[in-house]
């Protein structure tokens, strides 16, 4: 019998009723205090795929982090709020009791058009093979789920403080570990596995935290099933730190160097 | 008397009870088909802002355009889904009759920190003097309603048609016509006043359309009250158009080269 991949178990969710599911926090993919928001925005948006009134795949989902998950269950409301002939608007819900953690909206599309330009490129990186994996990350489980290497940017976790501010930007790789045949729910949890520009220019645990992501699916299904499970080229950067809030965007490139997935967060940081 | 500007005429809304607003479209700011998008989420935003429950500035929205809306009248509801110490989370939803018109997810924050870093600067551009306003945009009320100067990356509304591709890039000033003092409001219109990037590449009428927009506001009120009604200098661009869909994302910056708001967009175009 093959074992169920983490990411998996992580995002299974028992439906109840039309458009209303139950799941459940899992321990692999702890963060400091309750799950990896990138875990409850995928299962954020599998409620929606695994709802029968889903039409196409989806091309962008913005998830309001609300309030902290509780370790335990949960539950998620699906609503379909407008489906047209190309596009479909869901609104989405993760409650805990009556208590509103995430909020969320997808949009899922038929995707039929041909005409395909990529004006961008990948950034400039080193092989994977010449990138060491991330170390040091210790107590936070979700990090031990991915293999991070990075080729710009790389985090530090030890310290000492250097007072002078680093670069917010990174560039690394990125896939599941064990590795696990790329879709829309892992790309929507790598979405936000990009670690906070705040600490990326500033070494320091202070409280922060992702506020609301947003990513737009570019790339199709069939872009997805042809990278498979390698891992993916990841770009990070930010624009501006200021009173308590900066933007981090992000890029997500294919191994044959398509962009699957862009997009921005907005967090939020103590002093 | 002072005549009202045309803004704030298209931006008003009359409460009708609590969380609930009537408005009407506004011809100075028609687009094809309905209002320009940007004049909808500043109305999106306007529900919240005049809530009586409104916490703090806003510092994120995402827009989704769900339908057309017709001209003429339509109602908000404004739903504070959770108010914490320092972040407040809204859901928005604009109808005419039974039909789901626009969502929108809407934070304010109280912004109390000093901390502030600006690791990207503003893009490089001709003085606004040295760029021509834009002409021949004709029929499109709202584009009327700007000042548009581009430095780089002007459309082009005439063609001939040019079958290669152009530039996605767009380097530009705009500022409301006439001027008018900016705010939290003026700025998420201005958000979603970039020109399609798929017009830019390839400047042939298509059906097309912003299906999400997110805005992430950086800026302070003390930086755009600094700023005043002088033009923004914006910058705008796409990183790969695939099957229907673009991704087009944004920077707007003050006067005085401060990062005000930077956002993304998912834009649909038929072939």
């Amino acid at each position: 019998m093959t074992e169920q991949h983490p990411f998996d178990t992580a995002t299974t969710l028992a439906p109840l009723s039309e458009g209303l599911f139950q799941g459940h926090t899992s321990p692999a993919y702890g963060n400091i205090a309750g799950p990896f928001g990138g875990v409850t925005a995928a299962n954020m948006m599998q409620a929606v795929l695994q709802d029968s009134r889903a039409q196409g795949d989806p091309i962008s989902i913005t998830v309001n982090f609300c309030a902290a998950v509780a370790d335990g269950e949960f539950e998620i409301v699906a609503e379909p709020k407008r489906s047209g002939k190309y596009l479909q608007h869901w609104s989405v819900e993760l409650t805990q009791g009556p208590k509103t953690c995430t909020t969320a909206t997808v949009i899922c599309a038929k995707r039929t058009a041909d005409f395909s330009h990529q004006p961008a490129n990948p950034p400039d990186a080193a092989l994977y093979e010449e990138c060491e994996p991330m170390t040091n990350q210790g107590r936070l489980n979700w990090l031990n789920r991915y293999d991070f290497r990075f080729s710009e940017g790389a985090p530090d976790f030890t310290g000492p403080l250097d007072p002078a501010l680093r670069s917010a930007r990174s560039v690394q790789y990125v896939s599941d570990n064990p590795p696990r045949p790329l879709d829309y729910l892992s790309l929507t949890a790598i979405s936000d596995g990009f670690l906070l520009r705040m600490f990326n220019i500033r070494p320091k645990f202070v409280p922060m935290g992702t506020v609301s992501l947003t990513t737009h699916f570019i790339g199709s299904a069939a872009d997805m099933a042809e990278h498979g499970d390698r891992p993916l080229l990841g770009m990070a950067d930010a624009t501006r730190f200021h009173g308590n809030f900066h933007d981090q965007h992000m890029q997500l490139w294919s191994a044959s160097g398509k962009l699957l997935a862009m997009g921005t967060q907005i967090v939020w940081f103590k002093e």
